[in-house]
């Protein structure tokens, strides 16, 4: 494909550097991008440069902001003695969505994984340590991702954590609401019998 | 999702922008451009604008270049009495891959589809009947998708362009090669099987 002139070449590649797009992918957007009107062109390469410039974490939760304390961490309603902990800032996001969680969150930016060489220094867990020393927080909620990385994270944090004297809990596993059981999986399954409640 | 800080949420909508990124997948990469270095940032930013500022339409073929002639309309070993019309510069691309066509190329930059509102004189077929004009150009080889506005416009094309005395010809329709028969729809086996040729 070195046909392409120079400064097309070069967008394709910015593309693909991304996760989840390809050559062909990142071909097809920088295409996308000759076609826009100049305006718009400028405005997408502004909103990368201002975003990058601007966001940051939060200096309490690891969540991304643009102030120096997310609207979250900020805001009085919130319960502060519940912590709910997640790998990313779109999980929080996800929560918020919601619209039933009423207490704070901590962002890890990431999971333990082995495999990907991801250790626990790499991950915002310091910062998490240093939330639970005043006594405030009675609660924190592991809210990582049901996957093997997800599991461990949270088992690894809540050896860390209960020796602290604060309750750690994981969110439940079981059958996603709308979904089928003739197509669930056999762990999925067995969390849903053994996570069974009171009707 | 109001959660995000301005500067954040402004990157995913202009991710979103892009036809093939959904709200969902325009996050994703909006929280990539983030965890970037600095200089990534800046070096993606300006790929947008160094891109979109500098490479335009080929006077000749109208396909995408940062010179005023593209390579393959200034390179007098291609063959200048043979055009292959395609719909866009990522197919002069994909010719260009298999390193046998010798000839030149048209884009017209686009199709003619009545169902998207996209008409004739929208395309760059003005262009595509000056090169016809003063006689050099023995055939031109319709390589329009074998869709629906491929076709259409592939016929269109040699309507207006078999009077002006130029032999014009179509892509072979039939069986992908490494295809299975079995799994081939019926317009393209009774499009293959039309166009046999003597073994």
């Amino acid at each position: 494909m070195a046909y392409n002139p120079a400064p097309l070449e070069r967008l394709i590649e910015q593309f693909a550097r991304f996760n989840g797009i390809g050559r062909k992918g990142a071909a097809r957007l920088a295409y996308q991008v000759l076609k826009m009107e100049a305006s718009q062109a400028q405005a997408f390469a502004d909103a990368i440069r201002d975003a990058h410039a601007k966001v940051h974490r939060c200096s309490i939760c690891q969540s991304f902001t643009d102030a120096q304390i997310c609207p979250i961490c900020s805001d009085n309603g919130r319960d502060p003695s519940t912590i709910l902990v997640v790998e990313s800032p779109q999980d929080v996001s996800a929560f918020e969505r919601t619209r039933e969680y009423k207490g704070r969150y901590h962002v890890l930016h990431g999971l333990i994984s082995p495999v990907e060489g991801i250790t626990a220094d790499q991950l915002a867990i310091r910062e998490l340590l240093a939330r639970l020393q005043d006594g405030s927080v009675k609660e924190v909620i592991m809210a990582t991702n049901p996957t093997v990385e997800g599991e461990a994270t949270a088992l690894y944090l809540s050896k860390i954590i209960k020796p602290l004297g604060v309750r750690t809990t994981r969110l439940a596993s079981g059958l996603p609401v709308g979904s089928n059981l003739e197509y669930a999986d056999e762990v999925t399954l067995f969390r849903a019998l053994s996570g069974r409640g009171e009707l």
